[in-house]
């Protein structure tokens, strides 16, 4: 058992986060665990995705499955950044082929009263799974996420996924109070729904504020940086690595970085060593293009060296895609992906 | 007639375009003609938006609704960015809620045939409308637009809007020999399609890159730059300033300056102020969130005086959305917000 703790702490990824050499740089894939793989739809065959979230022995299998196909460097719970919220009761659905869908829709400060603090009772299938996923993976990390106040914010308040989010953007102007009770709930519910992973031995976390980049960054500042901080302030105390991710985020990573992650996840479109001069001394996440895993395997075996070869200017670097796993990727690329990472790393 | 073409000439948009001193900040809305205007719904009632593009009468009304109504320094015809291909006889249409879907998506060099020149003779409509509006116009400049190589190409592979992009990339690395005879044929139509507005009677034009912020810089260079390039080249010898945008460009804006664009607009993710450090000596344009419409008016104000007073660090500023007018906004905002613009810029 120490020596799984052991290695466990010595693992490439691990090392990695906290900026420490490494024998080869580790590699692993948001939404790694799901829609691409089709022992994935296997055992999912018929289950609706909250519910295949609420079944510890099927997170479970589903958060394995990645981990035994690519050789990644870390495990990812399988979940949903909504997970949380229905946990504690808000009447929300993932409807397939539209997102999370919401029943009310927040418009009012009376429509806050659903949001109350989560407890670790309010998840025990997530404890559970975490647990059985420790045991099983060994020296492998397991990472918790959570979704960030933001983009919670958004499903909450446009109702279900939105390409302008212009109800959640008139919400934080109109009534910054509301705004940020809204956002303090949420940054409270994350927060400790981390700790519940984290305690149940998950060894990263990543916070997901997907829709950050809807923001100029002046808003991100004054309405969402302080509640993303609150909660990485809070998940730093429990002494494991903090990602901290979001899709079209380039002008904001500065900001994401100093919210108090350890590591910065970088969209493919900036050019990771831009991104590096944009966060000086924090390891760097990324940031391969989803889409590239579609074009001859020369062009993704260069694309990849290129970005391994930027991230030597960072402190570390957690070779990823700079968003996740499109769905009708080949399982097989990736797996090819995992080799050439290794290989390549290890050699230079 | 002259004293028209002189104070045409003079007008602050114009003068704006060239990096000259202005009297004030010269504003237009892009997508300000069209569906945030119930005049537009009225007079589109039943009609599909492509044959709509294809009336000179219906084509001159919906274009003079914006200017007649917010009183911006700039008229930009409506249209739309698969009018010429249309015109071309690809077989494709606008499905609203959808957007362009096109019957035969292109897969192989085959598919490349109906991709034929564009000639006036194609769009006689657009010719009309455009003379017709320049009379009427006088004095306030009409701008002319086309899409880009890379958007169109993204619609044609697709065969439709896309999230990911992906079979567009994966034609683009596959094949780069059909991808740049595909990008090659679509520069040379957006660059006739441009020439037939400016001999019409545009007085400038705006190149739409609405998809290249998909792309990693390294990707937009290689594949995507040097086709918009020779648009831009080619229409800077008709005289008239050259305008291009994309949203999601942050880390594209030197190129896209290096494309050949006098004026760079802007999306609201980037602060002005730091774009205009990417885009040293450019005339840039931008760049209020659009959803910020939505917020009190007190917001819009402080947003549009700080976007102004960014704006001068530029040889010229043209005041605009970081993106197109939503479908939702209240024109009576957008009419003040062109006040506010003229007032403000015209005191300092």
């Amino acid at each position: 058992m120490d020596l799984s703790r052991s290695s466990l702490n010595d693992s490439a990824f691990l090392r990695a986060c906290r900026g420490e050499p490494v024998p080869h740089t580790p590699v692993w894939f948001m939404r790694q665990a799901g829609r691409a793989l089709p022992e994935y739809h296997a055992v999912r065959d018929g289950i609706p995705m909250l519910e295949a979230c609420s079944r510890p022995e099927l997170v479970a299998e589903i958060t394995l499955q990645p981990v035994r196909r690519y050789g990644v460097d870390a495990a990812i719970l399988y979940s949903d950044i909504v997970v949380p919220l229905k946990a504690i009761g808000v009447d929300l659905d993932i409807v397939p082929g539209v997102g999370p869908v919401v029943a009310k829709p927040i418009r009012t400060r009376a429509d806050l009263d659903p949001l109350r603090p989560l407890e670790a009772a309010d998840v025990p299938y997530v404890t559970q799974a975490v647990r059985e996923l420790v045991s099983t993976l060994g020296p492998t990390p397991l990472i918790g996420f959570a979704g960030a106040p933001y983009t919670l914010a958004s499903y909450l308040v446009e109702g279900g996924p939105s390409r302008d989010h212009a109800a959640t953007k008139a919400l934080m102007h109109a009534d910054p109070g509301l705004w940020n009770d809204l956002l303090g709930r949420l940054a409270g519910i994350a927060a400790a729904f981390l700790r519940v992973l984290v305690e149940a031995g998950a060894s990263a976390v990543q916070l997901f504020d997907s829709w950050a980049g809807s923001l100029a960054p002046d808003d991100y500042e004054a309405y969402v940086w302080p509640h993303s901080k609150a909660i990485l302030e809070e998940v730093g105390q429990l002494g494991v690595p903090r990602i901290h991710f979001g899709v079209n985020t380039g002008e904001l990573l500065g900001l994401m970085a100093s919210a108090g992650a350890d590591v910065v996840g970088v969209d493919w479109r900036v050019p990771l060593e831009r991104a590096i001069h944009r966060v000086p001394g924090k390891v760097v996440q990324g940031n391969l293009d989803p889409a590239l895993v579609f074009a001859p395997w020369d062009v993704i075996a260069d694309k990849t060296r290129s970005i391994l070869t930027a991230g030597r200017q960072a402190p570390g670097h957690i070779f990823n895609l700079g968003h996740g796993v499109l769905p009708q990727t080949d399982p097989d690329v990736l797996t090819r992906l995992v080799d050439l990472v290794h290989t390549e790393s290890a050699r230079t």
